[in-house]
């Protein structure tokens, strides 16, 4: 069933919202951070050890799945929560977009869609709103999105106006071709850094009435205030009644400002990726558990943190695992990271409560940056 | 606690022992088949999952732990158990022969032990029948094995008689340095494939008095039935109330030929290198997951399977997995070939139980070989 946001309450120095979002008769708070499973699978983890972290909502994506294993097998599997086993929320899926735009080395983009080569066997493949959305309901995630030209940063006005035309018809296209009763659909506003353009998009998408709203083209190349420039310009314009989900960005400061500029959800490879280069985040900054320092610590990667990897490993255990490429050091680090940022949101979610987000920010500042 | 072996019965039609061995107040039977875990984590698993496959006791690598992350900081994270969170059974370490003559590069063999190159950081090291024990001490396994000489097949009745005497040595002198009061010590008998020098290395072993003997020298290149030789001249010659492990020994037959000539402890690192190329080991023979017929087969790899990999997930999810390079595919698979092989030492000791080894050998080598 399509999902339904609730506002509970705003913060009263901020733009933070405290939120809920119903879906088959469970309840996910939000301000909230998706874990990514990139090819149907967070990487390393089992949906059990995702839903021990406490996660919700999890994505996935559509352009990885329709080239491998298509989205036809996800179909005969019975949907992607079947194929791969995951129970605990709804599974939301990106619309191909940003893949096709960052991955796929030469593409010729038309305002019908886009043309590329399949990287793994060099077919012809060509992207359309239509088809991004079949995609998406033949995956049978829970939250589709709308097909949107994803710009680098830095782009000329010129090419950005003629892109939030395109990106808006598609967004219109892909509404038509969306015939799911079960599947919500989220319309994706762009536009840049250009504030008039970023609001041309956001209205012309609330118009077209969307089950909620992301913001693209962040996490692009730009600087910090730049992106949160751009969330601003776009928030102002979204309806409070709806969801509004900023994609692809998972920094954990960048998480604190943009709850602040009204975001509820948020998605990224970080937590993962940088627990398989050997990185764990902490409330004090970010430990390169590779540094030989950690090799005789048999205190745990956090001392505050509930996860698995904190209440039965030491960082000499996990450092050892990961000067020896072993797998489960990088699982231990997913594990912990994925929770780090889940907590940060249950904190986020707690400070909302008590109006206090600007006292959070500080302290949060001042902790990550200014204690090591 | 020193580990102690009963025997409860032999089978009626072949040398297969169905026994038990205290450790604790607990109890596992044999024979049995023992994860290994070389670099203290068994390949990609937690060791709940490890646990969950019903594993007993499991291995380490001391040649592997000795060099990374070295045995004190084990000895100060409290011991192997502690370090890697393994509480479900014994922990057996290796005595580091078997890795130092098949990975080190360059290497000097005298009768007071053995001189070669650190592969991290090109430091000479000297590996000698005291400081075997010594870092198997300060590891903190519950069972330890004697250093001894691990000789290529094939070799020289010359070079292996002055091998056998020169493991002897080593075995008396590492019994000496011995001074643990809990952990028990294991003799390792060699000799190649000369029945002559299998009794008599075996013969001064246990006259040495070990906690438990091994057999050393298979898996070295020889054939199967070379290989069951091998183990026949050694285990007429052991004690009948003392343990007898083969070591390095998984392939599926190896373990239903050897646990009928009165072998009853296996360990292979097989089962998680299989995985981590895409292999299933099944009754009905191993399965190449990468094969593109199970791209939209939604059966699990084994009906008959009682693992997590086997009761959530389908053949088509774990194809897609692995063709992804997706870690969480070797861990399913991983999970599933470690529960195949106990499982298959279950169905053994139900038949020794019943007197049937002799057709469980048969069903077992039709249905694995001759199904396909």
């Amino acid at each position: 069933m399509k999902i339904k946001y609730n506002l509970k309450k705003k913060d009263a120095s901020s733009g933070a919202r405290l939120g809920e979002i119903e879906w088959n008769g469970r309840v996910y708070e939000t301000p909230m951070f998706m874990p990514v499973g990139t090819q149907a699978t967070v990487k390393t983890l089992s949906p059990e050890e995702v839903a021990d972290c406490k996660a919700g909502i999890i994505l996935a994506n559509t352009y990885h799945l329709w080239l491998r294993p298509g989205e036809d097998i996800v179909s005969q599997a019975g949907g992607l929560h079947k194929f791969m086993n995951y129970h605990d929320g709804p599974i939301l899926t990106d619309s191909g977009g940003f893949q096709v735009f960052s991955l796929a080395k030469k593409k010729d983009i038309t305002d019908d869609g886009v043309r590329f080569k399949n990287q793994y066997n060099g077919d012809e493949l060509f992207l359309t709103p239509e088809k991004s959305i079949q995609i998406q309901e033949k995956l049978g995630s829970d939250i589709a999105m709308s097909f949107d030209e994803c710009v680098a940063w830095p782009s000329t006005r010129d090419y950005m106006e003629h892109s939030v035309e395109r990106t808006l018809e598609w967004a219109r296209r892909g509404k038509r071709a969306h015939t799911s009763e079960e599947q919500s659909l989220f319309g994706i506003v762009q536009g840049g850094e250009y504030e008039d353009l970023r609001e041309k998009c956001a209205k012309a998408l609330v118009e077209m009435d969307f089950d909620g709203y992301s913001i693209g083209g962040t996490s692009v190349g730009e600087d910090k205030p730049t992106m949160y420039k751009m969330v601003e310009y776009a928030t102002k314009h979204l309806p409070e009644d709806k969801v509004r989900y900023l994609m692809g960005v998972g920094d954990p400061i960048d998480i604190v400002e943009n709850v602040m500029r009204g975001i509820d959800i948020f998605d990224c490879v970080s937590p993962t990726r940088l627990a398989r280069h050997g990185n764990a985040l902490t409330k004090y900054g970010k430990l390169n558990m590779k540094n030989s320092k950690f090799k005789d610590d048999f205190t745990p990667v956090s001392e505050e943190c509930d996860c698995y990897a904190c209440k039965n490993y030491t960082r000499a255990y996990i450092h050892h695992l990961i000067k020896c490429d072993e797998v489960f050091g990088a699982r231990l680090l997913s594990v912990h990271n994925i929770r780090y940022l889940i907590h940060l949101v249950e904190e986020i979610r707690e400070a909302i409560k008590e109006d206090r987000m600007q006292e959070f920010r500080s302290q949060f500042i001042k902790d990550y940056y200014e204690s090591k």
